[in-house]
């Protein structure tokens, strides 16, 4: 078990929900969820993390003291009177289309996020997918962060479009899938969709394409990162935001933000993403060793480098 | 211009066409199409090919000029009385879905594959795609080629399964697409569909993922091929068979068949089937120079290797 340090490497905001998941094979009800915690579960792999959320007194103790035993700084975490955000969604046969059908915020609907004041100076943060309107919120309390990344949802895009150019603005990456960025650029390809965001300030753009793996535009370079081939995927919720927090964790642990770093941090986040999908349920990655997921990593790494090393 | 040897690198067996293409933004009649032409200019960049197929009396005569200026050996193209096979389809917003309009096969109905003797020890085989029991024929005029891979489609797959099952007997490579690698085996994932196609006799798989690239599962080995970003898709007709062409034209011209070496006619595949869907109709690939193609392969591998080159 590892303690908590005092300022943690990595910042992680975002939702902490319960989660009924619907697949074509199976059906699984109340299973811990949200972007915060996928992500803070695999950021804990890498480096140390501070989770900033909110849940309602329903949320177990025993989940949360799992995130303390995996080094996740719970101090951000908020307990509120009334119930924690719920979701329910159905997948369709092709494991991606997937459909809302109910929607509780609960005690989400009154978050603030806060960030205890020894994180003011962490230097990777992550704000993960909630209203733009809060993740500018965080930016305000955060000084001189060395990496920040952001991931936003179609919602925000329609409804919250100013608030979300000015996250743009100001972080690092911004993580979006295909569809996202088409609805965010008004173009059809990848390429001129992301030069267009490039174009607004940011510095990278991360394109997530589930099993077609991920594209990383940073600057004049695109990068490439394949997907894990699985035999079998029993629940996409969450890959994402698994995705993103090995990422940043990974990133954190490097301590620098090269492009080599980058890719070698996204092919971590692609190596999480992988065993968050082969199980339901975000304390699923509570299970993973730093080691399987290097080692998938290095299994990710000979996929694309089939050539005998030079040394 | 290349004279054609007595005996081509690479035999090309498949379709010539005229080609109807519809997108949302464009309509071209009566383009260059087939598969074994977009294969055969591809192809033709890195080693000899002979291109065997039959076209009708109103095959333009400067196609087939142009095919013999790109170093393409045409005694084994039939010219018959009547009228070249036309295909006439479109293209959905995605510019990946598609319909057939018009089909008509005209003399291609009476496609007999017959070799140039001189062709009998070609090491090197493309079986675009055709009816499998043409493909096999074809087989049957080959004594030991090094290298043979074979393309099918969906018809084929419902309608001649178990003369598809001996081509796939008797091939190297299966090329197919997602969709026709889940109708032949059954299986949803990918890694499953590869296994069930590898246990059959085949040694390699290759999955086309259009704009994802592409994946080899060869043995226990999986690689993935990415594919070049475009700023802007014209045509998407004949993608595949250029990558196939141009896979096994630098096969050829590398005159090895190691993992390494079917890694690097892939990324050849992906970067000459990247310029086939900038233009529309197979001749765009006669402007093709081979600088060009392996200039934008360079950029591709460096997608996928943003480490410091160790020498």
């Amino acid at each position: 078990m590892r303690v908590a340090s005092e300022k943690p490497d990595v910042v992680i905001v975002g939702s902490i929900a319960f989660d009924t998941v619907e697949t074509p094979r199976e059906k699984r009800e109340n299973l811990i969820g949200g972007s915060a915690t996928y992500a803070s579960f695999a950021a804990a792999l890498f480096s140390s993390v501070g989770i900033v959320g909110i849940v309602g007194e329903d949320f177990p103790q025993d989940i949360i003291s799992l995130l303390q035993t995996r080094g996740v700084d719970t101090r951000g975490l908020v307990v509120r009177p009334g119930k924690t955000f719920f979701w329910h969604g159905k997948y369709e046969a092709d494991m991606e289309t997937r459909t809302s059908l109910r929607t509780e915020l609960n005690v989400f609907s009154d978050f603030d996020p806060r960030l205890p004041p020894e994180y003011a100076d962490c230097p990777y943060v992550f704000l993960a997918n909630i209203e733009p309107r809060l993740q500018l919120c965080v930016l305000e309390q955060v000084r001189e962060p060395r990496f920040v990344m952001a991931d936003t949802m179609d919602l925000w895009i329609r409804t919250a479009a100013h608030e979300l150019d000015s996250v743009i603005r100001r972080v690092d990456l911004l993580t979006v899938n295909e569809s996202e960025i088409r609805l965010l650029s008004g173009e059809t390809t990848l390429v001129r969709a992301a030069r267009r965001l490039l174009a607004r300030g940011l510095k990278h753009v991360l394109v997530k394409k589930g099993e077609s793996g991920a594209v990383l535009f940073s600057g004049e370079r695109t990068l490439f990162i394949p997907a894990y081939p699985l035999e079998e995927v029993r629940d996409p919720t969450g890959a994402g935001d698994a995705f993103a927090g090995a990422f940043i964790g990974a990133l954190a642990e490097r301590g620098c933000t090269n492009l080599e770093d980058l890719f070698a941090a996204a092919l971590s986040g692609s190596s999480v993403a992988s065993f968050a999908v082969e199980s339901f349920g975000a304390d699923g990655l509570a299970r993973l060793t730093k080691a399987q997921a290097i080692s998938r990593r290095e299994q990710l790494l000979s996929m694309i480098h089939p050539f005998p090393v030079k040394d």
